[in-house]
């Protein structure tokens, strides 16, 4: 009865990943977290985990690998992001397991860009030993000191000096940096500030132990550093690289950006998927499990309220996900451009609410580390900012939203009518 | 892009009805409401409408007749609820208009149990006039005095005497039953109050002429009367039919309701959606006409949230809605019950959001009857107490959601579990 | 254990207010629907009621008469904000009950502009009959063309002609003015659209009867025509008054329409709290009287979160009105502007949210006339776009609240800075 | 204009915490988190704040000390609730710093109860050094295995052998007990399971080294451990203690914690605003401070709407807090027990939605380290399960609010109707 035809191979793939979740992923959260623990308390968590490592050969032995390539012209065994998307949200109910399929993030949305716009020179540097996963990368696009949702704030300066590229800037939640393998950075700089406002921006492939690259600290989110994957400040002091390390093109960059940031949210969406799912699962499991005032707690009727509201907006964030992953395989990333927003909207806000209930439920074990809510919480809430905030995709939407109602425009159909400025996407 | 395939014949009835709506719909509202406004000064307002006689006429030489009559074994050219989904969203843009293809509520559910439970020779009486659109119909089942939303409290008593059923108690919200036209009253009652919980109801055929049969008053819902529709608030005091106007056999009460219940919340559903995706436009067409403070409303960043919102939450409960549409088809409404309850809780709530939203945006104006949007609030907001309040639908999805997580189970796919008791959905 | 210290004077008028209505409104209740019912039946709802005036001439006789207005130098009699609130409150649980005291909106509001503005004439002629409630009133500030909340788009033209003023325009929601006995129309209009933003209006008195006034119809909120109070839209078509008719003088009806709104704002919050409060007495009475599912229905915990937070809302709406009166009554209306805005925006939506829930708590019976649910959520409802739509009011207590950030200035203490611009809170 | 009259003493003290904070408090946060982040980075965070000790000597030295201490027969000078709230509000926006003026929980509430009801031998052992700042203690009250707001779920068994008292359980969030001078354990625990309901429980006084006592780890929120305070999970293992050390007489207990938490929960509640008030100063400095799309963030609407709830929110919640402050003063904690829930539900909601806005508006910054705002957030939200949760205090209210309308009864006044149960609140 599911609306959504998924081909063959995605069914398949998607019982073996399951499988592989159930026997794998699952029984190792305890073994993650211990790993973790034992190593910050040695002093040291910045270390790539060797649990990890050891799932990563098994799923790459059985062909759960690199799966978020999409199919296109250069890889045909690539997925639709219809196919992909049952099989990243699984991967979302666990944060960490992503990373064992070689599909974590930055890493796949680094790959993919380097798959679209890299020359075969830049292929054979970066992205080969991204995909074998023994390289890993950092995206570094934020900026401390602006509102960085305004693409035309970027501060990072990128100067043309003889045959090198000079960079200098600062740069912010720069995750996956700090796990020791990370040996990329792609940083997008302004380099010219007199161009048209979109022209500004190019990309850069800087090598992570380029002279100047300087790694200030880690960040945390709600108390958490994320080690090793981590979120981190770093300064770029008059980084030079050569005149090819520049991706595309120069001028090009805010192209890319747009180009990366839609599959980037998606996956984001299918995976927080995943974390309502899960947490909706452990919310009712508690809520059968523990009894006050003479009943289960499961037979209170707020936390009926609070289960049928959460069935409810997870089945809906995942319908809407799920048709703007259509819109992206059918009519392409940039006519998409308002369902990709309206995910961004609703899926993040969508776990969030469900994992404050779910926390609620556990009551105080909630908080703590014992469940994976917590920090599951955090993911959801950090996305609610990440590749932009809320109020700027509301604002991207309500735009093509009105565009539709322009008086001096006579289509009918809502459902056809592209946004009104060709850049309206970008602003994001 | 569209990812839900609706039938060549779907979509070619789409365009039919789509046209037959700007070409006379769209054009009739004010005559309509001139109509009502006329008769209501003029004393008598529960007469049907001449506007929607003189509309019908047209739309049934076109075949735009009885489309929600469902594909059945006889039936075989009725439309899939998924393919009626998009015919009745349409409908649920303009409220009144239903009733112009012989698609209102709540004649399109009585002539669907009709079909489906009736003898031929009830067909014959009630069925055929029915389907012709000379009589009018109501459902007799929500009392004034108990919480109707317990099946087991119906208090109407149904008793045998000789060779009729002798009917007294009280129904109101018998919506219709203020059209002249409306001949047929569907009355659910108790035969046999010591029965098994579900057995213990009966649904009898009642003349509406019937002696005994008394309207008391027209109610009213947040001001409106909906004449000549209207909800009707009736006596029933010692109604006597034969004993051939039971419908399906004694004790079978609970069974119908069940079955109809099911498309009569999908058809709410799918009309709700209408209704926002009008107050959208509404919303966004007046944002862009008035200015305040030196600029246009629409450039007001508050309303970019509830534009995008509305967008978000209108998309979603339609892809909800379809999804449970499909389910219907494909599984049964037996086993799709928990996403009807799903839509029911979702759909009017969002259209209440919305339509709320939309009167802001209009002003003092939203308000009043020169805009569609304060009726549509009344509409929406009704809908979420009409067949079965919020609260026990929430308290059906959440059972069926905890029984998935009873720890006695161990089905891993929460997707094909049935709820824990064959009864569950029951107590709607 | 009363934080709030109301007068003695104000104590005793409490508990005879009480008393009467205990003993003489709540029960004259079912008379007032009755012959409100009796006369639509009849063709002609707009009559003055007769109910209420038996009732008037008890509460006049008892001292109970136009409890509202302030202490002033002129009526060293009159109750402070803070002592009439709870009056206020009480009247606000029975919608039609201020009338009794003539303390309803908008006669109160006209009354206290007359006494604070008009030249000795004007209140001979005016203000006498309203406080002896012979005579009614309308306040016409409204328009349906243009964003009224934004008074520099007042359209109304007041021109000079010899030693007349000439008025042309159509103003709505014009209040109270569809009682028979209304003689005066309070206009707002423009006498200099060159002069400053604040100077350009002005306000006359203008008979009702005059020619080139017309009623145009009777608005309806919600499917309400709150006959024979009413909202009405009328006609100015070159409508003449002599010179003096200008109250205060030309270009200061921004002045007066200032002062005017405070207390007329903060009226409305005080009946709004007096109206939640209610609807929670019904809610918690309806809940304990009905079972569902084997139980009352309150003791279903969905609904003890719904009274909590009910019983949460409605007593931190009260105190902020409380100190908001207060702030009127110690600093000016002006200097209260932040907190006056504050009430305006927080007891509208809060009756509006507890009415709500109230409503779902009567289940069907809660939409309809047979209890007072329904109309008084409209009345919520309405004020939240009344007097200003909550957006306008949120901005200036924002733009009150930034201005205490201003990087440019060093004052500590938040409480006591003035909002940023003189004129910040005319735009209301 | 201030509604609520503090006494003289009160607003000298006030003045002189602000000093202290202007001068002391504030420019010392860098410090205490310089101080925090080189010790966890040494590999030790257990361990008390040099910072703290000097800033805790000045504030001594000025009489800044001890301010929580209710006024009582033994304690003339103790500041009643009401006095006491403004200042406990200012240390609320700076989490740390009421340990700097010992008045941090559960220091604060643990003294208390040694006040009321310890021996004096019991007062010269613990509660003589906690006045003077030397000591430290937890509370041992929540259990990991039971719903512990169920307080006959409580687990935790205290038996009697010989002279001694025998404890056998495990209780977690003891919050302080990671302080290395914490060395007292108040300990709830069962001494009589089959005595009535709220006779069963005892509180014991155990020393910290008691043998049997094991510190079993610290517990994180949200990914913050709260070192050196800490809240941690703890085994008793057959810990033996002498009979005199249990508190006012064995059964006693649950009369203790109601003692104990309406002035605990009526600070967390005073310095839930502080921590909301500074959300809401840092969020228009940083909106004012920032430029999107050619304007500052501060110019958007969107903003305005959550400075202004911001706003009314926090205003409503400190009325409600003083309200309730001075119900205790006036009429008890035992006849303000709804007005405690209600703060109890109301503040930290209040302080998490506020703090998330300042969140969102700070961008990715919010949630790092750099602005005090992520870990606030997560003190209000474990706010909403601490002493509680909000499901429990909101069926509190709701059963005080419900028997105020029992058809059996004929109270007219809702204010002074006592709960249905002497026991009602015990539940909490």
């Amino acid at each position: 009865m599911d609306l959504f035809p998924h081909s063959d191979k995605a069914t398949a793939l998607l019982q073996r990943l399951q499988a592989f979740f159930d026997g794998e992923i699952l029984p190792a959260e305890a073994a993650i977290q211990a790993e973790a623990e034992a190593r910050r308390a040695a002093g040291n968590a910045w270390q790539p985990s060797d649990v990890i490592a050891g799932l990563s050969a098994k799923a790459r032995a059985q062909g759960l690998w690199n799966l978020f390539l999409p199919r296109t012209g250069d890889a045909p065994d690539g997925l639709s992001n219809l196919d992909y998307a049952p099989l990243c949200e699984l991967m979302g109910r666990v944060p960490w397991s992503a990373e064992v399929f070689n599909c974590a993030a930055p890493d796949s949305g680094n790959m993919e860009i380097l798959a679209r716009y890299g020359t075969p020179a830049q292929q054979a540097r970066w992205l080969d030993p991204l995909l074998e996963g023994t390289l890993r990368s950092a995206f570094l696009m934020t900026e401390p000191d602006v509102a960085s949702s305004d693409a035309t704030n970027v501060a990072c300066r990128i100067a043309r000096d003889g045959d090198d590229w000079v960079i200098s800037g600062r740069k912010w939640f720069s995750s996956g940096a700090g796990d020791p393998r990370c040996g990329l950075h792609i940083v997008m700089g302004k380099t010219d500030p007199d161009a048209a406002t979109h022209l500004q921006q190019s990309m850069l492939l800087v090598p992570a132990d380029a002279p100047g690259v300087r790694v200030l600290r880690p960040l945390t989110v709600f108390g958490y550093d994320d080690a090793p994957h981590g979120h981190m400040d770093i300064a770029l002091d008059a980084v030079r690289v050569p005149a090819d390390s520049v991706l595309l093109g120069p001028g090009r960059g805010f192209e890319i950006a747009q180009g990366r940031l839609g599959p980037g949210r998606m996956h984001h969406c299918m995976r927080s998927i995943g974390l309502a799912e899960r947490a909706l699962e452990l919310m009712c499991t508690r809520l059968r499990e523990r009894r006050a005032f003479g009943r289960a707690i499961a037979d209170f009727s707020v936390w009926h309220e609070r289960i049928a509201q959460s069935r409810c907006m997870i089945d809906q964030a995942r319908l809407l996900t799920l048709q703007a992953a259509h819109a992206m395989d059918t009519v392409g990333n940039k006519a998409a451009r308002q369902q990709i927003a309206m995910i961004k909207v609703v899926a993040p806000a969508m776990a969030e609410r469900v994992l404050d209930w779910a926390i609620q439920a556990h009551g105080g074990a909630g908080v703590t580390a014992d469940f994976p809510l917590a920090q599951a919480w955090s993911i959801a809430r950090v996305l609610r900012l990440a590749d932009g905030p809320d109020e700027v995709h509301c604002a991207s939407i309500a735009r093509m939203e009105l565009a539709r109602h322009d008086p001096a425009r006579h289509d009918r159909d809502r459902r056809d009518v592209p946004p009104r400025t060709a850049d309206g996407g970008g602003r994001r």
